[in-house]
């Protein structure tokens, strides 16, 4: 299966913080940090958990450019 | 200033693609490939060109999670 | 693979019209019109053609409700 | 009123969930499952409750397309 | 109809710049200038043209904040 | 720094809500009311407050317009 979304990013889960309705997901990418914040279904239904090996998806369209 | 976008990637256009309204970005970050779907008029009023170094900046409820 | 992204609609390609930079996909999802715009790269990345079987894909924080 | 969103998707409330800030919409769409997450201020607002008819909301720019 | 969307923007549109897709649509917003990327059908089926009155309309998890 | 989102409205902090991941950062523009759902992490980082002088921005995709 592939994805139109253009950006995809190897990454490891560091640290999982759940809140009511939404989690936050931080990851190392390559010693940055990238963080998403996705609906605990999808945590769980992905058995996320610190540690697990992912791919950060972003849209192109989603994207901003700062110079 | 500081932006409350959780994800800022620090990368370099390898690559500018304009359209009649929107333009391509593609940018190295670390060794991956980024694209931004940005308007014309950014490309402009930010002076974008090949081997500028920019940021990538994606907000944390724009990112997905895969696994 | 599974994705964070929790709204998955199987459609089929009915139109596909591209711009300078990104394209309109036309979708058919039980007997609803969906609508993507995408990357011209994304379409011939995945190859997309009308008549395909493809999934839409919309993360649950860029879906409105209105009543 | 009309409104340049693509993506307009008669559904059925079938759960709400309620966060610090922001809620889970479950709803029904010709069998398959669509959820929006929006602010608690909006639940409010527009009075949601389960059995609602509504109506699903996606821009076109924010979908993706998977094959 | 009432729309979770939080944020709508009374506006008047200054100018619009059609693509091969999407069109650009520029507005004044009491002073401010707020600029739209929309596909060209909806330009066509809102019927927008110069000087009309619409309402922009952002999600609130969509807006960023800088300081 | 220039940012290639287009939309830049100089508003004031009018309430801050905080849920478990996310919070409701609610300001005025001009009379106006604008809403931003944004990670508990970035009130932290600008130490955002009622009272201060900030800036909403918005990239041009993720507007809609009605009319």
């Amino acid at each position: 299966m592939k994805i139109s979304g253009r950006n995809k990013l190897q990454a490891t889960i560091k640290e999982i913080v759940k809140g009511g309705v939404v989690s936050k997901i931080v990851m190392d990418y390559k010693g940055d940090e990238l963080v998403a914040v996705i609906t605990n279904d999808s945590v769980d239904d992905l058995e996320l958990k610190v540690g697990d090996n992912v791919t950060a998806l972003v849209k192109a369209t989603e994207m901003m450019v700062l110079k």
